[in-house]
C-alpha cells in the first residue's frame, strides 16, 4: 500500500529545518521528494552525532527522500535541475527573498518549464520589511512573535526562549498542510499557484488561539498572560517530578484520596471549582507538600486509579521506554544496511488505507544522482562526464569502524 | 476567489483546541465546517474575555465555521446529524476512545450513511494503553513527550512546562495536514479512510528532528540536551531585552563593531567559529556586559546594519505594533456587526490563486441551526418543533452594554 501523496514529485531546494521537515512529511506520505544540495552538502549534514558520515540531525529531517547533489552555478548543473523541474508537481525553496531568482530557478522560469507546478516559498520574515533580508535564526522568530515573552520567568519577568525550535518545526507542519491543500486545489481545478509562508506569520497564527486571544477585542484588551494558568503544574516527588491537575470536583476528590488527605474534600477553601481557583496558591502549596511524600510511580498509579489527569515528567531517554509510547509503537527501529539500527518516530497520522511510512533513511549526499539522471534520459557517459567535471557530486558512506 | 478547500463539507464534532483549530484552518481555506455542539455549548465558550456572550478563546478556535447546537441524546437530534453526515466529506471527532460509538456516530454507522467519508479521530494518547482513558490535559502530554524535560531549568535541572499549549496546537496543524492529504488521496483514488492521530504521537514526531536526534543511533546515543545550545540567547539592554547571535566570522565582526569593541575581533579566544564555541561562556559574558550599555532600539539598528541576526524581545502587545508584523499584514481587524472590531491573525499560508481568508467570526451557539436544517430539507414547522422540544438550541448575542 502506498501513501496519500503517492505519485507526486517534489523538488526540495530547502535547507535546515522548516523546509526539510515539511517535505519529509510529504515523503513519508508517499511523495517522491528529491532533495537538491550544493556539492558540499547542506549545513545540517554536519549537525549531530556522526555515523559513517550521516549526521543524526540531517537524518531526522530528510528521511524518505532521494538526494541529488549538483553544482547549480555550472550551466550543466542548472540544466539538470531545470529538466527535473519539468517532471515535478511541487518545488519548495527556503532561500532568502530574491536568491532563488538569482540562481535561475525563480517562479517565472520554473513555470515556463512546468506551467502547473505548485511553487512554494518559505521565508523567515516575509518578502519585504525590515527583517526580510536577515538570516533566519529560530530565537529571532521566538523574540518577535511573543513566544519568548510568553515563556518569561514568572517571578523575575525575564524573557526566556523555548528550548526546542518551535518556529522552525511549526512552519514545517504548516507548510506541509499548505502544499497538500494546493495540490488538492490543483487536482480539482487544474490550477497551480505560488504558496508563500513565513515563520513569523506562522508563529503569530499558531500562538494566537489561547496565548493571544485576550487581544481579540479592540479597545477591550485583557492581559494575555492570564490565560496561562495551570501550565506550570510540576511537582517534586520523593524520587522525581510529576504533573497532576484536578479541575472538576470528581478530580479534586480523587486527588485528595490519592494523597490520603480526605479532610481537604470538606475544606471550605477548596469545596467548589471557584473556591479552588480563588485559593489556588494555598491549594498548590498543600498539594505540593503532600506529593513530596510519595514516590512517582506509586503516586501516578494512585492518581490514575482515581481518574485524576497526571503523568511523570519523562526525560527523553525515559520516553523511549514509556508504556504508552510503546503501546502506540511511536518509535520504530529500522535496520539500515549501512547505519545499523536507527530509531525514528513514525509519522504521527495513521492513514488506514494509504499508510504514511518511513520509506528509507536519509540519503547520503548525491546517492541518487545516477538514478535520477537516468530517469531524465541522461546516458551513462553523460553522467560520468558531469561527475568528472564536478557538476554532480556524491559522498558515499565512510568505512565502518573496525 | 475561493480557498483551496472550497466545496468540501466538514462535520466538526470536536471541542477545546486540538480539533477546533484543525478544522478552523480548513474553514479559512474554504471548507464548509459545521461545528456541532451540545445544547450547553462546549467548554471553550466560557474561556477568555466575554463580548456579548462570545468568549475570545472560543472565537480564536472557531472562526469561519457555522454552528449547529443539537441534543444528540434525543433520537430526533441524532437523526439531524446523521442526515447531515450524508452530505459531508469529512467527520472529525476528538472524544475519548469509544465515546463516539456510544453516541451513535461511530465509523461503521457513519460509513453506512456516507461510504466515502474521511473519518478522523484525534485523541490525547491513542486508542489503547495505560493513558488512553485519561482526560487530556496539555501539561500531561508535555510531561510524557519529553517537552517538560527539554525546558528544564539549566541550573537546577527542575523540569518546566512550555507556557503555550504546544501539544494541542501542533496536533491541530498536523491533523489539518492529514485531513487534507486524505481528501487528496480520495480525490485521486476514490478511496476514503479512517485517519487517527494522537497528541502524544504528534509531539514525539514533532520534537524529534533536533530535540531527540541524539537518540537516533541505537547503542550510540548521545546526550540530547547538547543540541540545545544557542537557544538561550537573551540579553538585557538599558531598557529591555534583545536576542542576537553571531555564528559566522562576518557576523562576529559585525557584532564587535556594533558593540564598539573592535579589539574583540583580534582576540585569540574568539578568532574562529571553533574558538568562539570553545570559549562560549566568556564570549557571552563579555557580549552581555557590552549589550547592557545600549538601548534596545539603537543597538538593534546597529546590529541590523551589520547583518547580525537580532531582534528585540517583544511582548504580545508589542507584537501588534511591530514594523515587520505590520508589513506582513499578519493581524487583521474585522468589523463585526455584533462584536465590533475584532483582531485575528490571518491564515499563515498565502495561496496566490485560492486565498485562505477569515470567512466570518466564530458563530454564536446554534446560529446556523435554521439554515442547516433547511438545506437538509426540514420544513419551518419541523425546525420550530425541534426547537420547542429543546432538541435544537440557540443562544443569540447578549444585548450590547449601554
Amino acid at each position: 500500500m502506498t501513501g496519500p501523496l503517492d505519485g507526486f514529485r517534489v523538488i526540495d531546494l530547502t535547507a535546515m529545518v522548516s523546509g526539510p521537515v515539511a517535505t519529509m512529511m510529504l515523503a513519508d506520505q508517499g511523495a517522491d521528494v528529491i532533495k537538491i544540495e550544493p556539492p558540499g552538502g547542506e549545513l545540517m549534514r554536519r549537525v549531530g552525532i556522526d555515523n559513517r558520515g550521516m549526521a543524526s540531525s540531517f537524518l531526522s529531517c530528510n528521511r524518505s527522500k532521494r538526494s541529488l547533489a549538483v553544482d547549480l552555478k555550472a550551466p550543466e548543473g542548472l540544466a539538470v535541475v531545470r529538466k527535473l523541474v519539468g517532471t515535478a508537481d511541487v518545488l519548495v525553496q527556503n532561500f532568502r527573498p530574491g536568491a532563488i531568482d538569482r540562481m535561475g530557478l525563480g517562479e517565472e522560469t520554473v513555470r515556463a518549464i512546468r506551467p502547473d507546478i505548485v511553487y512554494v516559498s518559505i521565508s523567515g520574515f516575509g518578502e519585504s520589511g525590515p527583517y526580510s533580508g536577515q538570516r533566519v535564526y529560530d530565537p529571532v522568530i521566538q523574540a518577535l512573535c511573543g513566544l519568548a515573552e510568553i515563556q518569561s520567568d514568572r517571578k523575575t519577568g525575564t524573557p526566556r526562549m523555548v528550548r526546542t525550535i518551535v518556529p522552525d518545526k511549526t512552519t514545517a507542519v504548516t507548510a506541509a498542510q499548505a502544499i497538500t491543500a494546493a495540490l488538492l486545489a490543483r487536482e480539482r481545478t487544474g490550477r497551480a499557484q505560488h504558496v508563500r509562508l513565513s515563520m513569523l506569520d506562522t508563529m503569530v497564527a499558531y500562538l494566537w488561539p489561547e496565548s493571544m486571544s485576550a487581544l481579540n477585542y479592540v479597545g477591550r484588551e485583557g492581559d494575555p498572560a492570564r490565560g496561562q494558568m495551570g501550565l506550570d503544574l510540576i511537582y517534586r516527588t520523593q524520587d522525581g517530578y510529576i504533573t497532576a491537575g484536578a479541575v472538576t470536583d470528581a478530580e479534586w476528590l480523587g486527588m485528595c484520596e490519592a494523597l490520603e488527605r480526605p479532610d481537604l474534600v470538606e475544606d471550605e477553601r477548596f469545596r467548589t471549582p471557584g473556591a479552588r481557583f480563588r485559593n489556588a496558591a494555598e491549594r498548590r502549596e498543600i498539594t505540593a507538600g503532600e506529593i513530596a511524600k510519595h514516590a512517582s510511580a506509586d503516586l501516578i498509579e494512585r492518581l490514575q486509579a482515581r481518574q485524576v489527569p497526571c503523568a511523570p515528567i519523562l526525560s527523553r531517554m525515559d520516553v523511549l521506554e514509556n508504556d504508552q509510547v510503546e503501546q502506540n509503537r511511536i518509535i520504530e527501529v529500522h535496520e539500515d544496511p549501512v547505519l545499523g539500527p536507527v530509531r525514528q518516530p513514525r509519522p504521527a497520522a495513521r492513514f488506514e488505507a494509504t499508510p504514511a511510512t518511513i520509506r528509507r533513511m536519509a540519503p547520503f549526499l548525491g546517492a541518487d544522482n545516477a538514478d535520477i539522471l537516468a530517469e531524465l534520459g541522461y546516458g551513462t557517459d553523460e553522467v560520468r562526464k558531469l561527475t568528472d567535471d564536478g557538476v554532480l557530486v556524491s559522498r558515499p558512506p565512510e568505512p565502518a569502524e573496525s
